[in-house]
This record gives structure tokens, sequence and C-alpha cells, in this order.
């Protein structure tokens, strides 16, 4: 079902780890539409994932980078511009670790080193990477920058716990430098607030099952998968909706907009 | 730039009136991406308009109906079904006109008879529409449904007048038709809230030319164009944007999420 | 309790039917609060209710007035202020009815008259009254008013129905003419999202009871009583607020902010 | 004006630096209204301050805390519990630094280190705080805890710089306690989303005043002053408000929800 819709664009995938990973999938489903790719993620997790299968599969190079560090990033993207040849056109942030969630420590016995840790790996690593692609000028006119949030960053989810604050930090990052980045060179910077979905980050998490299943019954449409999501991507990253900017945008089957769903109470509408 | 998004797709679009209306841009794009379409509009709007003109360009039947009438409203689902051969994948609602308004009525001094005219006209049209469609089951599963809407439904132009009132009704009766159109076949139904943009209908409102480049200063992107807007509306009747619903969709080059932008004021960010 | 917070205000009170009414509550706690008050109500739900027993323990006259005639407005406002000596200090709009939920029509399958009629009755008679008050400059500066909503006007609850356009086209009302009120007079108009709430009108509508319990177990404080309601109403008339207007103020123990509730599935936090 | 609304209530105020503050305001009528303050600020803003004159004014003890430790933080509540004879009733939060915007930096070349500073004694500081006080059962049921926030968490005002993440954050960390809170101990949390203010931090900002007199003209009653919003967070603070949680509060004249105000063009509405 390819459209031919990145035909000639570069783009850099953050954060795919294996095939269940939302960034996997946009990384082949870029490829089918034409996009060259670099992947990139941090040492640590390449080691344990299966992305040079990813890599392979999709001609793509990788490049090792801890989105923590300015040296990891200031390199990723100076490789980059030399593996495509120029700046690249698009780019998606799939990163986020929690170290309270790991610990199992509840939301109101949180240790704030962790926290801080958190929202430097989670969010700022978003700021992060842009202010290095700003600076270095490595993304070219046009550009589509996204990152993939969740509804917690609106919505109090108990169990996500801080993640949730990431995500709201996200979300502003968003905002801030979709300002300035679409003021100095017409780049847009988005957020897409998706499903719960089952990535093996994910399904770790306590409680996930019952509230994927929750999801799903409250969203009309059931829950976005992750090949849905990659399609949006696709659509994101593609001239079609060069003038959407600064937004996030809910993809969820229409879970954001209810209140009350009787099919969660196993009622028929 | 076919991408052949809507390859084998019929779609039905309310609201061209001459070749600066953003659904007849609609129209032409849905149509180089491979759409089928009906082009619809009131009696009296088709008599002032050149919508012969499209028709004949894009091979599209002109079915004439007055969104205020659920007799004419049935009609035309019945006649798209006999001309696509069966249901249609997807629709656009363009409609929107205020009595009040045109007579030069200030916000503080409305005829709310008028106003009664102005919903059912510019947002009770969009439920009458779903409504018929879905009694006659004239729209596929997994089809999209899209209005075009306006950020006075958020937030105060005290120029949009009674119109705000509207398009706060419209984009109400998509959430609420959406999730019904959702759980009983899988059809998303969304508006797009677009920027100002310089039809026939908008730049004759008091104030349009101040807002229009007050807007464009705003947004880090400039307005988007109705140009951009048929793009998008290609993405969202597209496949891909499949999990999406119920949402109010800012495409309006950033402006929606800008508290203050200092080129407004003439000075650089 | 009384704190004195509206010692020489002079009020309207519209809705109050009987005493599970949130208005009845709204009126016997601006009495204690110091406030002299009128009540109003269209002559049928007059002739139903008990409000002459209210009227006699606060004090207050009643005026009747259908809320969707211009004549009835003017001459309640000019009544009003013969018996206040002047013009009001703060309004409550209460007044909400649904001929489609009456009648049962579900809402893919409304009738459009009715619909009319119930937008004219639970929300432009919001936009008649303020601008018969503007024109008789019934309202001193600084005054406020409110209306009280649902959230229905933002995310969907089924068996809300037509019900919740009504409060998007109330909330909007708000906005658009407390921009209005707010440059000329310095008035405020707020609208208040209320918890459901067991009133003789709510707990007739099906499925009240099912969403009532979810709301109750999704908010961390539990629903707001219409106690709880006439103390924020209170406060909102009173000075303390004064630069607070255009705002839906969410009075629902937490609701609106909660993405999932253990509690909902009998499960502890 | 006093009413009596915080008679024999306790409450801890964060954030007093000279009588500009906002924060000196809300001591100054919390005090008027009948409660018992505590003050508490970071050791190096008391030698900065005038926060001894406050404290004999009001009859308040002054706390030294330096918010981002946790042992001053327990030390802070355990302190006020003797002092109160008991949990406190209400807690103020207003504390924002950003060392980025100190030093002169770009949003756009920010360094992460200082980032993460801003972000621990803006923000992590409310988390913190509140974590001390649910472990100490330092505030009773029924308790109201606020912070002050600014629009530049929803929208972008390109001066703020950091500082708009920093109330993201704030904010979100309000609804994630207040749904703990609420649950277990009936205590609300909000923000208040406050006008811009002439504190002496405030005026200190680059293009502070610009945005002090757009945002005057843009807001329909004006800019909301330290003293209205001192007043606002008494009514917070009283009984009247106990089922409002989790909820961010304009408190700014109108400004969230304007659009476009010809009055800062100079034109009349």
């Amino acid at each position: 079902m390819a459209n031919n819709l990145l035909q000639g664009k570069k783009g850099i995938i953050f954060g795919a780890l294996d095939d269940k990973s939302i960034a996997w999938k946009v990384a082949e489903r870029c490829h089918e539409e034409g996009a060259q790719i670099v992947l990139t993620n941090a040492p640590v997790a390449l080691r344990f994932g299966q992305i040079n299968e990813l890599a392979a599969k999709i001609g793509a190079e990788i490049i090792p980078a801890d989105a923590t560090s300015m040296e990891d990033m200031e390199n990723l993207f100076r490789r980059s511009m030399e593996i495509f040849g120029g700046p690249c056109d698009f780019v998606l942030h799939s990163i986020g670790m929690s170290l309270n969630v790991r610990k199992g420590k509840s939301y109101t016995d949180l240790n704030h080193e962790w926290m801080l840790k958190t929202f430097d790996i989670s969010a700022m690593s978003f700021h992060r990477m842009m202010q290095v692609m700003m600076k270095l000028d490595a993304i070219s006119e046009g550009g589509s920058i996204l990152a993939l949030s969740y509804i917690a960053a609106q919505r109090v989810f108990p169990d996500y716990n801080e993640m949730a604050e990431s995500k709201a930090l996200l979300e502003s990052f968003a905002r801030s430098f979709g300002y300035h980045f679409g003021t100095q060179k017409k780049v847009r910077v988005n957020t897409i607030s998706q499903s719960p979905t089952k990535t093996t980050a994910g399904t770790g998490v306590k409680g996930f099952m019952e509230f994927f299943d929750y999801a799903d019954k409250m969203s009309p449409l059931g829950n976005a998968s992750s090949e849905a999501c990659a399609d949006y991507c696709v659509v994101m990253f593609s001239d079609l909706t060069r003038m959407v900017t600064m937004q996030n945008l809910f993809h969820d089957g229409g879970f954001s907009n209810m209140g009350m769903n009787p099919a969660v109470f196993g009622i028929e509408g």
C-alpha cells in the first residue's frame, strides 16, 4: 500500500528496540514510502534489541547515541548529514524510560534524583536533539519533527506515574521549539498522543493490560495499533501536513473525547 | 504530486461555490488522488457559483440539496448511492452562513430567529447529514467524515459573531456523532480548524483582512492556505488516518498554541 | 456558616423548581450571605414547582418569565430593577430542557425542530438574557453572571444526547458575551461545569443513576453535591473572584482530569 | 473587607520575598480572614527579602527551607506541626526561578544542567513538598494546596523560555498528586494561572513590560492584580471550594479565552 509519500526524503528514527516498537514500524513504513532512514538508539538498548535485523531489512545505518549526551547528539546529526549528503527531512523521537517505575516506587514516594533522570531521558532529550539540529542546520526547510506522547500528559492514569509529567514536559517542548523552528526554518514540530500499545516497554508496566483493555473498550474505534500509528507518522512526515505544527495529535480511536462509554460496563450503546 | 491516496474511493463534497472555496480545492485534490466525486450545494448557491466548471473538470455530478431539508438530504444520499453504485467513503461539510453577520447585527444586539437559522444551516446541517447517512447506510465501514471549523469555537474573535457558537456546535456534533458512527460502523468524524482563508464568503466579513493579517503574523508558519487545507483533507480521507476520530484538528501554522508572537508587533523573535 | 460575602448585593436566580434544584440551594445560600433575591422561572415550571415556599423563606419576589421570549426577558429585568431600586449584581442561569430526550429519541434519530427548541430554551436563553441586561443596563459594573453547564460539552456521554450540544453552545455564549460585558461594563461571565446532580430534572434522564455512580467513583473527591455547588456560586458572585471571566469552571471532585480511576473497577488506588 | 473565610485555619506560604510578591499579599489576606500563617522561603531569599517585616505584621513564624532539599522540607513540615499544634489546612507554592533566563540564554541554546536545576526548584519542589506532607500527615482532611502557574504552560510566549516547561510540569504534578491526595485525604490540589504580575522576579525578565501591556489590553477585564490574586487564593483555601480539585484556574481577566482583541491594536471593540 505504498504511496510514495516520502519519496526522496531522509529521516532519523530514535527508539526502535524490537519489532514490537512503534519506532520499528515507523521505520519500516517510511522505507516503504520511499524514505532513506538512519536508526539510532542508546548503546545499551542497541545491545539488547534486534535493530541490526531492521537495519538490514530497510538498508539503514545505525548510529548509537545516548540522548542525554550533547556530544552523542552532535555526533549523531553530523554523521547522519554525511550519510544523507545533507540535512534530514524528518525525525521521530520515541524515547521514554522511568527509573521510578522500573524500581516500583509509588507516585507518593518517588526518588527525586531518579525523577530528574527520567525527565532527562524521556523529555529533555527532545529539546537537546532539536537544539543540536538547529545549531548544525541538520534539518531541511519544511521538515517535520515528531515525538510520541500519551494522554497522561492531560489526565490522570495512576499507574503511569512520573511518566505523566515526562509527557507533559515533552509536549511543552514541542510547542516551544515549534515556534522557534517554524519561524526560523519552516520546520514543524508535533507530538502524537498514541493509544496504549503493546510494546516491550509498555507491557512491563504495572497495570498495563488493565488499562489497555479499558482504553480499548472506551474508544469507539478501539485502541490504535502500532501499524496504524506508523501510517499516521508517515502522513505527518509527508508534505501533505506541512502547515500543522505545535499540536498534540490524538491517535487513539476516539478515547480522548469520551466521557463514559457503556461498552466499558458491558452495555451496548 | 498525486499519490493515489484515494484510489477507488468515492466522496461527497458540500459547499464548493467558486475557485476560492476550500471545498473546491478539496474536490480537485481528491480527484487528483483517484477519488470519484459528487458535488452538492444549496440550489441558490449553485445559481451564483461556478460549480459546473468544476464538475466538468473533475467528472463529477452535481446534486442540489438544501442542507436544512431532511428530504433534500435523503434525496442527495440516495442519488449518490445510485451514482457510486453503493455507499460513499468520505464526506466534506463546508457550510457556514450567518444571517446576523450578513445583516450587520452586532453580537450584543442579535436577532434570535436569525440565530436559529444560522445554527440550522451552519451546524445542524452536519447532524442532519450524518443522521441520514446512518439511516440509509450511505457510508462504508472505515469511511471518513470531515467538517471545516474555526478556532472561534474555543476563543473569542469579536468580529466572528454568532459563527463562534455555530462552530462550537459543529465540533460538538462531530464528537457526539463520532461516538455513534465509530461504534456502529468504524466511521470516523473529525473537524479541521482552518486558518482564516480568503474565500468569497470569508473576505466579506467585517474586519476579515485585519484578522487574516494578524493570524498570519501570529502563526509561526503563517496562515495555512486553502491548497494546504485540501492536502490535509486528502490525508484525513485516506486510510492512513483511520484511527483518528472525534478530534478537532488545528490546521493553522501553529496559531492555536501561540500566546504572544513578537512578529505581531514587528519585533524579531 | 454565613460570611456576609454578598452583603448588600442583589441577584436574580433562574430555574429553581423544587428543593432538589441547584438553583434553589443557590438562592438559599445567597440569601444567607446577605443578598436580596428575585426568583424567576417559566410560568409552566412555576405551576408545578414549590417556588412559593422558597420565596417566602428567603423574602424573594417571583417574576414569571419564559426564557425564550424577548418580551418576558425585558419585563423580568425591568421589574427586577424596580424591586431592587437599580441594577442587579449577579445572575444565575440554570435552565435546561431537551425535547428529544423527553420524547425518548436516540441521538442518531433526532427531530431537528425539537432540537432547535432545545437550543432556544437551554442555551440561547442565556444570550437573550444577557442581551436584554446589557440593553437595559440591568447589571452593575463588576457584576457576575453564571450559568450551569456539564462536561458533556467537551466529552461524549451518550445518554446526555443533544444536551451535549446545548452545553457547548451555552459555554460559547459565556465566552463571547463575556468579552463584550467585560470590556463595556467590567461584568464577568462564567459557567460552572457541575458533577451530575440528583435534581428532579436530572434523575429522570435515561441512564442517569449509572453515570452518577460512575462519576462518583471516577472523581477522587466524589461527585460535588448541590450544596457544594451553591457555595461555589456564592464565591463566584462575590467580589473575591472579580477577575475571573469567560471561564468554564469544573466543580466535579476532579472528574474532568481523571483518565482512569481504579476505583471504577473496585480496585484500590 | 474580611469575611472570616479562614477562621481557625492554619496555612503555610512559600515564596514571599517582598511586598510586591503575590505570596506576600496572600499571607496578608489569609491573616485578615482569620488564618494563622507560617512563612517559608529559601535561606538565600530570606536574606535578601523583607520577610521579617511581614512576619511581624501578621504574627507569623518564619521557617527557612530550601525547596530542593528533602531534609529541609521534612523539617519545615515537622516544625509547622509543632507551631500549629497539628496539621495545616492550606499551603501556597509560589516558587519559580530559571537559571537559563537569569543567565540570558536563548531557548534554542539552553544549558541542560541549568534546566534540570530550574525544574527542580520551580516544579519538582511542588511534588517534593506534597510527598513530605502526605508522609508526615501534615495537612488536614479537606485541606487545600495551591501553586501559582502561568498560561505559558499551554501556549507559547517566547520570552518565558524554559519557565513554560516548568509550569507545564507544575500543573501536571497538581493533577497527579491531586488524585492521590483526594482519594486518600479529601485534600484538593489546584494551580492558579495568574496574569503577568509586576513582582520583583517578574519585572526582571526580558520583554516583561511588553507582555504585561499586551496581556492587559488583550484581557477584557485587564490583567488581574496581585491583590485580586490573593482574594482568589483565599477563596480556594476556604471550605466554599472544597470540591474543586486537579484544576488549573485562570485568573487573568479573560486573557486565556481571547483569540484577538481589537484593543491590542488600538481599535474600539
